[in-house]
């Protein structure tokens, strides 16, 4: 009871920390904002700062091990040289990106009252993360650049990455003159924080929570502030009756490569005209990645070894190297089991069929809906937009890739001279 | 409890059919949905038909009166056949607007990938509001247009104005051509009916919940759909030192005319250096409104038969003709006390002070922010962007009028050749 009052005053307390420094953020320059997020870079260029991440993030991987925990799952925790360096060039290209702030148009009515409609920030974003300590910096270095304050809590096996990497980006805010306020992190990594921290209607503007199913649902459920959704991605490729065979084997193949990420494809859909002859072409591909197959029971006919799916794997966002795979009849069939069992994310046809590829792209209920090509492309990078927070799933404010525009809202200036209605 | 399960299971079954006639409604062209409007705006012209409205509006309004409602809530309940007409008007206005359905760009990657970014309905959305029977035909329409099944839920003291609206809405959307059942309405009006819908994940997209305050937040901490709030507008306007009087007291009492609607003035504040000459003015032209003053200690000495006002008053929407009043210092204060009680609406500063109203403007934090003009201009016509399903106070997806752009969403159709990542 009594550590329930100071973890809500505790967490009340960060806010308004963040909420306040929000002010002074929403006031600074472009080039100030810039100048915290230059000298992170240089900070995780640097070999010794690089040395005491890697030290941190040991201890994190470490316990990760010991708890079992899944090879996709440590991989998305780890952090080398390479992938500190590959953060730093990220937030090169953040710096590189135009000001989100202070655009947008301009008109007179015919009463001559002047309108401008300008972007400003949110004000204060909470972030609800897992494992990939990248987030830590990829969200605040997101959050400083539109003029936001952030408060994060990620997750319990990354705590010790999280907390060094914010200390580095609070460091480089203070140096550049700005808050360090405005990157707030929340070391109490129980459910409880989590709830906590969604109840805090009025201190913090959007929560985005970042991460599997569960934690997902749970902010939508518990969540007191208007959330964007991210991540979970059930992703689905159906290949189709005319399907070129090593154009459809090598989009599976490498839609499942990074099998840890939000937009690999976990359930593969394939025409009953050609499964006989497909599916030796794709298993003999998908063995390079050494992924168990769960098939459906045409799918067993063929792939002897394969383990039979279960209703449940088809709603299942595996995150590992496990794939299902269901023969249906046609375009129709793999369109109704798509908008059954996805998550609105991505979903990809491979077929030489014009029509049936325009109906799947029409019907099919999703974010992002490809052709010929594989879903690992819906990404802010991949779709020219620079860097983002998360894959948005939700359909209000912002569908797809989150990135800076989407990390604002609008303020409406109005100017007269004694108009009334 | 037999009564609750069949309340769920009615509103399920209403979200469901609305769920089936979206997708009917998603496919249909400009032109049948514009013909629905065309034939709603007919029949809204007809007198047979605008006798029958107002028929039922009467039971309505005559309930409300027994009920000893305030003169305010009376008038946003009453319909005669000006107003009906001015609906039939507003409909003409949304059918001359552009189809915000198909609307986008699109790029090709330096891959080769071409991606179109396409608007799309948001799919089904829930209304849920109070008096005004006009709001049923204005959300219905705004949703038709948008392809957009809509989801009812008025207030019990509109039922029956509601109901006949709904018909009439159903039976035009038919004649069209299309799926009536992209309309529905639900005729029990309990706060259980509310609550159920508000579960409604999965069926229903977005909640837009239209009205007071209690009602509003109830939506907020309730809802487990994603929600854009309305309404609620706590307006001040700000008197400055310099101010010309004539326009300031001008621009209150115009402010106040229509005391109903969420965009009126609640609370002036008046720099200390000119409220013994102001306050008179001002009150003058007031008591053409016949308007309560609830006024501050300073306030009280000049106008002796003004009501004290409580902190109370300071954060209430009255709806009503009462006005509080509160001398500040200056324009900071006037800002602090605006960003502490008001509900980020719409506020004004009436000066000739350009630095004032540049940092007025700049930290009063708002969706519109008027120098020497009326808080009345918030409205999608007013603003020039056409019919609106309401003022969202929300920052995200929509802040401002919410018109059809805003009923919409985004989806990317993506096509390759056999890219992979």
């Amino acid at each position: 009871m009594n550590n329930n009052i100071n973890l809500e005053e505790y967490i009340a307390n960060l806010c308004d920390k963040a909420r306040d420094a929000s002010y002074n953020l929403a006031q600074s320059s472009l080039t100030e904002r810039n100048n915290a997020l230059g000298m992170l870079a240089d900070k995780l260029q640097n070999s010794d700062i690089i040395n005491k991440i890697i030290e941190k993030n040991d201890i994190d991987v470490s316990h990760a091990k010991e708890n079992g925990i899944t090879d996709a799952m440590v991989d998305r925790l780890k952090l080398d040289e390479k992938r500190i360096k590959n953060i730093a060039g990220a937030l090169m290209k953040i710096i590189a990106l135009p000001d989100p702030l202070g655009k947008g148009d301009n008109w007179i009515r015919p009463n001559g009252l002047s309108i401008r409609r300008i972007s400003v920030p949110l004000g204060v974003v909470g972030m609800i993360y897992e494992s990939r300590p990248n987030v830590t910096v990829d969200a605040a270095a997101l959050c400083i650049k539109s003029g936001n304050s952030v408060v994060l809590r990620g997750g319990k096996e990354a705590i010790n990455s999280n907390l060094i990497l914010a200390d580095i980006i609070r460091q480089s805010v203070k140096e550049a003159g700005l808050d360090s306020d405005c990157v707030q992190i929340i070391d109490n990594i129980t459910r409880e924080s989590a709830n906590v921290l969604m109840k805090q209607h009025g201190k913090i503007d959007v929560l985005i929570p970042r991460g599997n199913a569960p934690l997902i649902n749970n902010v939508r459920e518990n969540s007191r502030i208007p959330v964007i959704e991210t991540g979970v991605g059930v992703c689905h490729i159906y290949v189709d009756y005319n399907a070129d065979f090593d154009m459809a084997a090598n989009i599976v193949v490498r839609s499942k490569a990074r099998a840890s990420v939000c937009n690999a494809v976990e359930t593969v859909l394939i025409s009953r005209g050609i499964y006989k002859e497909f599916l030796p072409v794709m298993k003999k591909r998908l063995d390079e990645l050494n992924t168990e197959i769960r098939g459906c029971e045409k799918t067993l006919e063929i792939l002897k070894d394969a383990v039979p799916a279960t209703e449940e794997d088809y709603y299942t966002e595996y995150l590992d190297f496990i794939l299902a795979v269901k023969v249906v009849a046609d375009v129709h069939e793999a369109i109704a089991h798509i908008n059954k069992y996805n998550t609105k994310h991505s979903e990809a046809i491979i077929t030489n069929d014009m029509k049936n590829a325009k109906e799947f792209q029409s019907k099919v209920d999703a974010v992002a809906v490809y052709v010929n090509t594989s879903t690992r492309f819906t990404d802010g990078e991949e779709f020219g937009f620079g860097a983002e927070i998360g894959i948005s799933t939700s359909k209000l404010h912002a569908r797809g890739p989150v990135g800076l525009n989407e990390l604002t809202t609008v303020k409406y200036l109005i100017d007269g001279d004694g108009q009334v209605r």
